[in-house]
């Protein structure tokens, strides 16, 4: 396949054939930002799968979504900023209900195949008469050139929106993957926290893309881990509009998936609330990939390696005494084979001090490489972190106040 | 038994009877501040046990000192600050061996009876001429007064010496046990990242001191968690002098040393890296004392929640997002069943936003409350921890440079 990322005339959610998106300001913000979207799918197939957090503390969104996509097929996703609506009671899932029967209502879809994502405070009731006045503006300013409105309607500390699509050619003109994220805290893994909604006028069956979304998430939304705390409103939703009438091979589907979910997981670390650095932890010489996540995790998790990045201190030592809190029956090393290189230079050959840290750059870019190898096999893992700085610090002492 | 913390005339690891310490100034540190401590037991008995660090990646003191107590027997511990010697291999090893024996040497012991324990930066030579040429400056140093000297040349960014001591009154003048920790970074359970060195002069066995240590900082400093980070060096050592003459109940023996362990675990949280509160995450109606613990460590864990708290914002969506977290087969709970309550005010109940937030007062004191009740059975677990602050990062991300 030959993927094309700039053949779509619209982008984000649009960017694919058979959807229509808005972007509107219902009020639920008081900054007065666009904080509703809406994304429709025009068809001529309705199939769809998601993904949401594996937090056992949900929102009444989740709840309501995860039994929409149960039987593969979702008309619409609603998506606000503004609030989470999670520790909101039954009254919150009667906010949820009530959202989606309006959508429903007006694009005569039924309110069981709406999709509602909501991000923002957790445990405050959403101001319902607001929103539902809301998504009258955003049914009017559908369009099948707004997805750029809506990856702007769902950001919340976000500085930019996130847009992502590929095209790929084909005899009757390709297909195309498109999509949107937000999510800038919350960021870790089993999911990145955050909403996604991604199309495609790719003709493809329900199973076919819940297994393809599966295995994309895994590599890219999985593997980022911006400040290790779980969000409880996670929900990555793929919607299948089969407007291209092109049938692409599954494996092709999964990787022009993976690739916009790559690009929208790396524009959330870029954009992580307060970051100075990108830190890329590349984990080698893994026995399994378990193994070598486990080991990236529990660097991309330590404070004291994140604040050092911060500091453009290459200090390797925290990066080694994370690494050794990985127990032996999750992933096999010994710490005497240990090496880590930091952008290139390696500061620690088998376990020991070997070039100095005065050599490694860490203030000239804002990607920091860090590589660990293991030496206990052949897998390789890279989870994305950001370091911890003093505005990481300042935006979340100060963010329900 | 009577607890009278009062009872022996001088403080920390001397407070016991048998020990002689001492605290001086080797040159380790470029400040010129003490970096060079001994602790001394001079008998009768010489039993001793000790805890370790459960990191793979463990400093050359670590592997050494395992092997010294392996046999129940110490009689001394020398201590240095101003370098971890962790990752510098075989001549840091060769390092350790010629302290222990210039130890050895100068008290006329055994250097296979003497535990070394290094802090300070990961990845650097010790500069062994100093630190030699500073055990003669401690050996002529000694004293049964040397306690308080001790606990503050074990200091690295500790703005403050910790020491503590329990008198436990009996019919021949009862029996003491007294300590010292160090520690203000990487502060994380299995065990706390700190040196300590505990002495008592009642009379026990090297297997009843084992267990009774091992009882005492399961309870203490395995829960404290000032930044998720577990050191490479940390070490608990007990030695037991036995000059008493007592022979306390090995319950009562746990009881006054959990307490000695407490006191400095407490004093580890107060002075913790740039901290502004001390934050007790207490889990009740937990099934077990395990499922308990994963829920509390979850809480302690989270970066959003304890930049909340340094912003006194009492945001108890962050509690119930890191109570989420904890898979089902580690701990039970309904998420509809979980009560939340920040300094004494319930803002969560049964999932759902009950008072409102702003009745907390966070601002008021240093300590933080936060009471978890999971309503899943009878078992309760407190956790300490600190908030995340600008000082925290600012100190971190300028540690070795």
């Amino acid at each position: 396949m030959t993927i094309d990322e700039h053949a779509p005339t619209s982008a984000g959610v649009t960017a694919a054939a058979g959807f229509r998106a808005a972007g509107v300001t219902a009020g639920l913000k008081p900054s007065g930002r666009p904080d509703l979207a809406l994304v429709v799918n025009d068809g001529p197939s309705q199939a769809a799968a998601a993904v949401f957090t594996t937090n056992r503390v949900v929102g009444a969104p989740v709840v309501w979504s995860r039994q929409v996509v149960s039987d593969g097929v979702v008309s619409a996703v609603v998506l606000n900023s503004g609030g989470a609506n999670v520790c909101t009671g039954p009254d919150g899932f009667l906010d949820v209900h009530v959202t989606a029967e309006k959508v429903g209502t007006a694009l005569e879809v039924s309110p069981g195949d709406v999709v509602v994502c909501s991000t923002g405070l957790i445990g405050e009731r959403l101001p319902i008469d607001t929103l539902l006045a809301g998504v009258d503006l955003a049914v009017e300013a559908l369009s099948p050139d707004g997805g750029p409105d809506a990856a702007v309607a769902i950001m919340t500390t976000d500085t930019v929106p996130k847009t992502a699509h590929v095209h790929v050619d084909g005899e009757q003109g390709g297909w195309t993957v498109g999509g949107m994220a937000k999510g800038a805290g919350m960021l870790a893994p089993g999911l990145a926290t955050m909403l996604c909604v991604i199309t495609t006028d790719a003709v493809l069956d329900a199973e076919t893309a819940a297994s393809a979304l599966r295995a994309a998430t895994a590599q890219t939304f999985d593997r980022i881990d911006s400040d290790g705390c779980m969000s409880t409103s996670d929900t990555v939703t793929l919607l299948v509009s089969g407007a291209s009438r092109a049938v692409p091979e599954p494996a092709d589907f999964t990787a022009a998936l993976t690739q916009v979910c790559a690009e929208l997981a790396r524009a959330l670390v870029a954009d992580a609330e307060g970051a100075t650095h990108d830190i890329a932890v590349t984990v080698t010489g893994a026995q399994t990939q378990d193994a070598g996540l486990a080991v990236a995790r529990a660097v991309t998790r330590s404070n004291l390696f994140k604040a050092a990045m911060f500091g453009n201190d290459p200090n390797w030592g925290r990066v080694l005494a994370q690494v050794g809190t990985v127990p032996e029956s999750v992933a096999a090393f010994d710490p005497d084979q240990l090496d880590v290189t930091i952008n290139g230079v390696q500061v620690c050959k088998a376990g020991v001090a070997f070039r100095p840290r005065s050599e490694v750059d860490l203030a000239a870019n804002r990607e920091v490489h860090v590589l660990i190898d293991l030496h206990a096999g052949d897998e390789a893992v890279t989870v994305w972190t950001n370091d911890l700085t003093h505005d990481y610090v300042h935006e979340n002492s100060a963010y329900s106040t």
